[in-house]
């Protein structure tokens, strides 16, 4: 009798079809297929899928033919304009499936995703990849899911073994949302800290030896980040990294000396200018994060 | 006899005068008296000197007679206005001795007060603060020093009772652009967070729990940076977070999110723009880290 890597038959090994095979389709289809589960491989282009069925896979003639395979149909393509033409191929197809797309792609597509799953039967799961390829199946890899609960439920087996992963909620955008917000933190600091490099770059300062110590420094974020969501949470704004009054006066000394250099502020004196209208209203003894109280949208 | 902290006779301990008493020189001042210092203080309001007198410092009436005191004269006040009038007061009183100015300052500042104390006869060593007054004594604050070797190296051993050190070389101005470039990477990465905040809460997502999974995420940044550092310092810019190609098409998505709800979008703005000039210019299969060839000051 045929066995698989689980060790159960190959009859109850569990199935799951992927439907596309780029560097991050490939690596989700091969760990499935390493752990043991009957997977269906279909990509556009089928030239993709022959080392994958060397790896034991089966290759779908079709899109249809693939989301037929199983239970779970995992969608990773390039963006949503290839999605919907998936999307338009598999609809006769979906019907007491679940799709759980990780696609890249806004709030607002996965909740247009949602709405297409359900009226055509299907559960509908989209998901957010935070991680590259090769550590696909390791906990490296962070994937954010939301939409159906039940849906999540279901496969969340299957899904765990591709990464460390979270369910958001029953809202398809929320893994979409949490994803681009995590995402525009990371860029935020990154913008932020290449303008900085310029700004020792022109002081004559070892560009990778000031990294090496921004990078030791990081460990102080963690904790003050945490002591600033919760007065933004609870609106009780201590004076966390010094009072405004004392912190608009650094602000001053760090936009001249930026200037000097001909280094960007932008965000300087956005800064500085949020600080003087916080002191001006009368909160000039509160901390950074009050700031929050006048950034759009408000409310 | 009389015995100080440090188990040797009075006589023997070494003297430390520190001038401004607010709350991180009184910090300051108090660190040296419980580690054995014979410590002369001196404030312009005299009244800040009672507490510290109680623990065992001297004080002195005026700051001229604080500096005769001893050869390690520590300047801590609130702004460059009032160095400037403190050392306008000194002036006759500093030379041989050393001059370790902790007060904030822009690295301009810092060379024209290194320049003063040279003209004088005074060695003069410029040091910023990053941490808070209590933790003033612990690991937990950090001191960046720069000027004069010779006279760091005379007084490194009192230097380090009041944290840990780092002595970036002999420009005087140095510890200042570290300071500011540290401050300027902090701030960058928590004014965008904020925004992230607004976008998260309207939303609908709880803003404490999205910064704990923020403040988690922060471990995967120190080999990031340190990554970027290494590319930006030898010109070879690998594909860190993807191509750029890839990127920009998640950076409109990002965008488009943003402006649907309200959300400033400054700084993905100007990272698209400097996407699109990148991969127009040919370098779309390199990374983030890339853009700082864009950045100005260029060269």
């Amino acid at each position: 009798m045929a066995t698989t890597a689980t060790g159960g038959s190959a009859d109850a090994a569990p199935r799951v079809s992927v439907l596309g095979l780029g560097a991050m389709g490939s690596a989700i289809a091969r760990t499935f297929v390493e752990r043991g589960y009957r997977t269906t491989v279909w990509n556009r282009n089928a030239a993709k899928s022959a080392p994958l069925v060397d790896a034991g896979a089966s290759a779908a003639a079709t899109a249809a033919e693939a989301a037929e395979a199983g239970p779970l149909v995992v969608v990773c393509l390039l963006d949503g304009a290839a999605v919907d033409a998936v999307l338009g191929s598999v609809e006769g197809s979906v019907a007491g499936r679940v799709l759980v797309n990780l696609t890249s792609g806004s709030p607002a597509q996965a909740r247009a995703y949602a709405e297409w799953a359900a009226e055509r039967g299907a559960g509908y799961i989209d998901g957010k990849i935070m991680g590259d390829p090769p550590y696909v199946g390791t906990p490296n890899v962070m994937f954010s899911f939301s939409g159906s609960r039940g849906a999540f439920e279901a496969h969340e087996s299957a899904l765990k073994e591709l990464g460390t992963i979270a369910y958001h909620g029953t809202d398809a955008g929320a893994a979409a949302v949490e994803f681009m917000a995590q995402v525009a933190v990371g860029y935020e600091l990154l913008i932020g800290f290449l303008h900085t490099l310029r700004l020792v770059h022109a002081e004559g300062v070892d560009v990778q030896e000031f990294t090496g110590r921004v990078a030791a420094s990081m460990a102080g974020y963690p904790p003050l980040l945490a002591s600033m969501g919760k007065a933004v949470k609870t609106g009780e704004y201590g004076p966390d990294l010094g009072s405004l009054n004392v912190q608009a006066a650094l602000m001053d000394d760090m936009i001249a000396h930026r200037e000097s250099l001909g280094v960007e502020a932008v965000r300087m004196r956005e800064v500085k200018k949020l600080m003087d209208r916080r002191i001006a209203d009368g909160h000039g003894g509160q901390g950074f994060s009050s700031l929050f109280e006048l950034l759009p949208p408000r409310g």
